[in-house]
């Protein structure tokens, strides 16, 4: 084993599948989340995406990254049409049904039906749960911001309710997405379970770590 | 235990701290990456970030989320002077290291002295890595978004040069960040360890997956 540089030329000259496996690897650890939504039919789509991230508490938002290569998009389609989706952590128990959403099916073809998960409909939000998700979040679309330079677009969210056993959330609001089995994914293709190392104090300058 | 509906209205309803902790473990598992910057004089910053997201593999990009509370801001100020960061993957070994990086410090103060990781230096990238991380990413800034429901900024760059271990890359690109010892991070404060569960086939509708 030895230390080697990869340049910008170097990530150029890869082959297209290598390249996007090893770029896919490089930001770390990333979630492993289902994105339910319907068309105004109600026909239902669910799709695996990593690029889910927290914007912020207050409002209380999130956003995912919607990418043009993402076969055809029906994601978005159905967002564009309800203004609703879902967010359905994936737990260690589903990781095979969740990674085949990720094929490329017709749009008359709902991945529940073909993947063999639940829809689970709550009276507030136009778009399915995944009802054998631990950790449910349903959010209405308030903004599309695009990336220009790769054509990819940002979808900003509220979060309207959130739907979990109760017993997930510690004293101090923090959820044990740990003990909700929810999984974590490398690359496109790898998920992993996690451990706790620790959780740590609220960090000063000057003041020691304490582990909790 | 019981299943709890959470909505929009306790949300508000949440002290602010509880709130914080509660709205940032949702997305599920999240990269635990420092940050390094230096100004134009070469004072250098160290932050830590869990909003590290893959933009796309063609351009290489990434991006990070840059939040208005987040203390004062060096890492934006110092990217508006020089253009360049490196995002340097968090591993067990230096968690606690890592999360003293949130401590408020003074701008004249560099993390790397207060916290006691050492800065490393490419002659490619005007901004100092972390010679403890293992997995090493040098950034040009491309573009600011801003993202104005809630006044962040997604900042949009490219990989210049990746420095790691070559044994981390297996043979079809996928870099093994598990081998590499990066950690996961739930919420604000908990590391992760992780284990793989497995690696499954490219999804086509119809064929079965397989695990590798």
């Amino acid at each position: 084993m030895s230390l080697v540089i990869f340049s910008a030329d170097d990530l150029s000259a890869m082959e297209k599948n290598y390249r996007t496996r090893f770029i896919n690897s490089l930001p770390g650890f990333k979630p492993a989340n289902l994105i339910g939504t319907q068309n105004k039919l109600g026909k239902t789509n669910l799709a695996i995406f990593t690029q889910v991230i927290h914007l912020g508490a207050n409002p209380s938002l999130m956003g995912i990254l919607v990418r043009p290569a993402a076969s055809p998009r029906h994601t978005l389609e159905n967002l564009m049409e309800t203004g609703y989706f879902t967010i359905n952590h994936v737990n260690s128990t589903i990781i095979e049904k969740a990674h085949q959403c990720s094929a490329r099916y017709e749009k008359e073809i709902s991945e529940f039906d073909a993947v063999g998960l639940t829809p689970y409909h709550s009276k507030n939000i136009i778009a399915p749960y995944v009802a054998e998700a631990n950790i449910k979040i349903g959010l209405k679309m308030q903004q599309i911001i695009p990336i220009s330079l790769n054509d990819t677009q940002l979808v900003v969210a509220e979060i309207l309710e959130i739907i979990m056993e109760d017993d997930f959330v510690l004293e101090d609001g923090y959820i044990d997405i740990e003990k909700a089995d929810s999984v974590a994914v490398s690359a496109l293709d790898s998920y992993h379970s996690t451990k706790r190392k620790a959780r740590l104090s609220y960090a000063k300058p000057g003041k020691d770590l304490s582990r909790f």
